[in-house]
């Protein structure tokens, strides 16, 4: 029982008196004993109850759902007014090829000079090899997929036979990716390559169907239950371009975390650190585009789980609107919250995958009418002063509001660069209600995601899940139906806001996460650890584009003192991914990253 | 923890193979002490959650919730797919004036005959007066609104004063109707009726707002948080077409029941026989309806509320297409499930009201396409045989899944009368997944239902629920938020199966509850009562179109052996409730009653 509160209707919440809430997250940290014993605990019908009442209570939870009157009504996915067409875009057609997409999409990129990536000076900044690189060396003759496969197998079997186990991939099969990488060599051979994607290596997160391996979504148990019998219907679009596929990347498991634990298979290290986290939960997509095995991987992000690992591995992370990409044949299909999206070393390549994998049955299916999809002319916006036009709203206290310093310091410098560069204006805003929005994004996903593991957890799979997975199901388990509707009122009202400062700004910018890799603490090594402080850190700034189904991407914009990766991330309007990903290329652009990461050849030739 | 249950994907069901499952409803039934002594024990923590585990289990509501591997996504509110257009239909305005609908539907009417009426033939088998025997009598001088206005108050007078009480309307105030009736004479007066609803009384149920009274949703204690400064949009779209509003309708306390049962105020009683309930939770409504001393009525329908007590007292009830009607002001708005619609004596009254109270912003606010909304041209059809073109869907083992069998005979009479007269083709069909279909919607409009009072609750209020209520309250506690997404699916699951259903049937038709009135047990007067036998017999056959948002429409067929109405329910398609009242208004052509029900004139006699 608790008094009840009253809030205003959105409309009329006054944002000058709003005060920014610094995010105090209060629970044990837990590793080893300790949390194989809160597990055990939290899992004993009454007194389980009696622990997640008493910290619900503490962080608020119950009474912002159960005792707060909410003028709103439900909103029980994301919902938008149309949109203003983007400008300087190419459309594409998503009900058609997808080797026409990615060719349109080519043509929209700056010229492509061999010479940046293959002088063979090595003292030159280039970074990773891009997929053009890939595709220039295959078109002349330099390298064939079936020599480049034999380098991508051996550093996967390095990678695989390390003590602790760090494996990137969890199913893998080397005669599987040969045949793939022969098939590739073929088509060059024969003057017939499929697009500028074939014979690029990708890696496929575990929650994402890429035949024939299973997906399970990093359990050791889903394909007892689940069989994997076609491609995901992203993942077929872009097998049809001539993309090969290396294998499952490793994830934390079932997505319920965000530093890419995973005991089940062993942790994925970080490539800039191999002491700490990749950040998760799309640990294994992340960190094998960060060491340059694979050019791109797919990531799913319902809570930042493209987004946090890409900024903590130093490479780009997009998260399209909700709907935009095809769930069918995913993990997490049928939520509300949760996208597939591309992990790349570059915006340039980012930009490519996507152009491929976009399109989704479900804008039929909800009678959705989204302007189609597009990507930017980045020729057009070099010759020209577009991005004078973009506003970028920061909410200073939140913006500042990190473990280190180091973050949002190097994210304020790209805001300044943008202002001098592109005459961007960089506009205050305020955003209410970060505590109730991330509340109602908690509840969102966790019923979801427990809706669909309900039926095997019932049948005797919950004591094969991780200890941590269990804390997470455990306080899923605890929200009642009632907290479920309250927390769609609180994503209208979110919405609310949210559009409103979209009249103000074309983008909201923030630091991607408010801290940098974490270190794996030994304990948590064998078992895994339950560390609320560390979630709420990394989770900070990524939910509300998933609660409300906004586009976001996270680009590297420099490292802190300790050398790790620091990105930056920037909020579009509904269905705005092409102006997204113009401004993230801006972003890469002013930010050449000084520090050489790991590639692709600093691992061959270690 | 139970064994997972594995469901087929909804298009693979093999429908030759369903059986019909009779629904048993296994809970106590409780009154009096009885009563209050387990809603004491469910409301104690452990023990309460212990109860209400295990009559969730009995009932097999974990199983098919929890334990069930659903493969459909979730649908969260009703969606369709584009209807056709309905034959022979009049097209209204929904964002223009009221009035000017009410004058179109007017038109659509058979040609009116005055004798029918006021033969002074006391032999003569007219029922109830109908809107056009009063509008007849204000124009033609036999009577004004204000000579009316004071039978209708010494009527209500006499019933508010009867020990035990039981009332028909909870907030009541003789001066002011006597204004707005006074209001209406001036305007007959002057020549100026504002439509053909001018001078004509309705009553309100009490969780639609109509200032001045407050909103109680039949509690005790909603006006103290809850105020009341204007008209609900549907009222106040009647008001301007000159109806005059008597107050406030008794309820089933916020509508979670069917009975009508009321301890709050008193329990209104059946005018068909005045031991009986009048089935709830829009009690109030039908019974001011049923007893002649109002031409319409508006009631609430989530789970049959509308129909349920339409039914049991002989009169007409429509439940409106999810989203056709605006819920702003009322206590419901923001569900799924429930909508507003009006109850009146005849098809041609209901036509009339309706016409006037439709449209709704949430149409907009959804983005929603529906066709536009329209009335039968009854005209039309009279000289026509686009009845010849229907064909009715019936699932007999549901249909004879009743109390007392009267009830599906004397609805079988009706199919053969329409097949005989109308050339209408009765088919069998079978509608699966009964059972899932009644959990989901349970799910749903349970916690929707919480969520809007669970801050009241929190703050103390809950005590002051009535005991039925809180037992419901209870129940939907339990629910967890998993349990609500799984209902969810279970929608999207029922929605194939009955848009394939209504690829072979024009409308679906079951008698409209599997019982006519229950009798009110002496030990329930006081402190109302607990019986989910009798709620799973009126509830057995509504709310399928609840969960799905469908029309459908109650229309009474004759009396069982006790001399107590039975109902007929038409289901129809999507948004097709023009068709819907072109049938309903044949089964009342066909269905003369031929007991003649109390009337205005009775009481007034009496």
């Amino acid at each position: 029982m608790g008094k009840k509160r009253l809030m205003v209707p959105a409309e009329e919440l006054d944002l000058s008196a709003v005060k920014y809430e610094q995010e105090k997250v209060k629970a044990p940290h837990l590793t080893g004993f300790g949390l194989k014993l809160f597990v055990r605990m939290i899992e004993t019908p009454m007194i389980g109850s009696l622990i997640m009442s008493f910290l619900k209570k503490q962080n608020r939870v119950v009474e912002l759902l159960q005792n707060t009157a909410i003028p709103e009504d439900p909103m029980f996915k994301p919902e938008f007014p149309p949109q203003e067409p983007e400008p300087a875009v190419v459309t594409l057609d998503e009900d058609g090829k997808p080797e026409d997409r990615v060719s349109l999409a080519l043509e929209c990129l700056p010229h492509y000079n061999p010479a940046n990536c293959w002088s063979g000076d090595t003292n030159h900044p280039f970074r990773y090899w891009k997929i053009r690189d890939y595709a220039h060396a295959y078109r002349s003759g330099i390298a064939t997929p079936s020599v480049v496969v034999e380098h991508v197998i051996s550093v996967l079997e390095e990678f695989s036979s390390k003590k602790p186990p760090t494996p990137l991939l969890i199913s893998f099969d080397a005669e599987e990716v040969r045949k793939q990488a022969a098939a590739s060599t073929k088509r060059f051979e024969e003057g017939n390559p499929l697009s500028i994607l074939d014979g690029i290596f990708m890696a496929i997160k575990d929650d994402i169907d890429c035949y024939p391996h299973p997906s399970n979504g990093g359990t050791t148990w889903m394909h007892e239950v689940r069989s994997v019998s076609e491609d995901a219907v992203c993942v077929s679009k872009l097998r049809r371009c001539g993309v090969i596929f290396v294998g499952k990347a490793n994830m934390h498991e079932m997505g319920m975390g965000t530093t890419g634990s995973n005991p089940n298979y062993g942790t994925t290290r970080n490539p800039h650190a191999l002491e700490r986290y990749t950040g998760g939960s799309s640990s294994g997509p992340a960190a094998i585009v960060a060491s340059g095995i694979c050019s791109a991987a797919l990531g799913t992000d319902g809570g930042g789980s493209i987004r946090i690992p890409s900024s903590l591995c130093g490479v780009v992370g997009l998260k399209t609107t909700y709907a935009r990409v095809d769930m069918e044949g995913s993990l997490c299909g049928g939520g509300t919250v949760e996208i597939i999206g591309p992990i790349a070393s570059t915006v340039e390549d980012v930009i490519l995958v996507y152009s491929a994998m976009l399109g989704s049955s479900l804008v039929d299916r909800l009678s959705l009418k989204p302007p189609p999809p597009c990507v930017p002319n980045l020729l057009a916006y070099e010759s020209s002063d577009i991005m004078g036009s973009f506003r970028l709203g920061k909410y200073t206290e939140w913006f500042n509001d990190v473990y280190s310093t180091n973050i949002s310091e190097k994210c304020d410098e790209v805001l300044n660069l943008l202002s001098k560069s592109y005459n961007c204006e960089v506009v205050e805003i305020v955003v209410p209600e970060l505590h109730e929005m991330r509340n109602a994004h908690l509840v969102s996903i966790g019923s979801e995601c427990l809706r669909s593991l309900n039926p095997d957890c019932e049948d005797g799979k919950l004591e094969r899940l991780t200890y941590d997975t269990r804390i997470s199901m455990a306080l899923f388990r605890s929200f009642t139906a009632a907290d479920y509707v309250a927390a769609q009122c609180l994503r209208r009202r979110m919405m609310y806001h949210l559009l409103e400062i979209f009249k103000k700004v074309d983008f909201i910018v923030t630091p991607t996460t408010g801290m940098t890799a974490p270190v794996i603490p030994p304990s948590a090594v064998e078992d895994g650890e339950s560390d609320m402080q560390v979630t709420g850190y990394l989770m900070r700034f990524v939910v509300v584009a998933n609660l409300l189904g906004l586009p976001a991407i996270t680009v590297p914009v420099g490292y802190d003192k300790q050398g790790l990766p620091i990105g930056l991330q920037l909020i579009g309007r509904p269905w705005a991914e092409a102006s997204l990903l113009r401004l993230a290329s801006a972003v890469e652009e002013l930010c050449p990253l000084k520090k050489k990461p790991v590639s692709f050849y600093d691992v061959l030739r270690s």
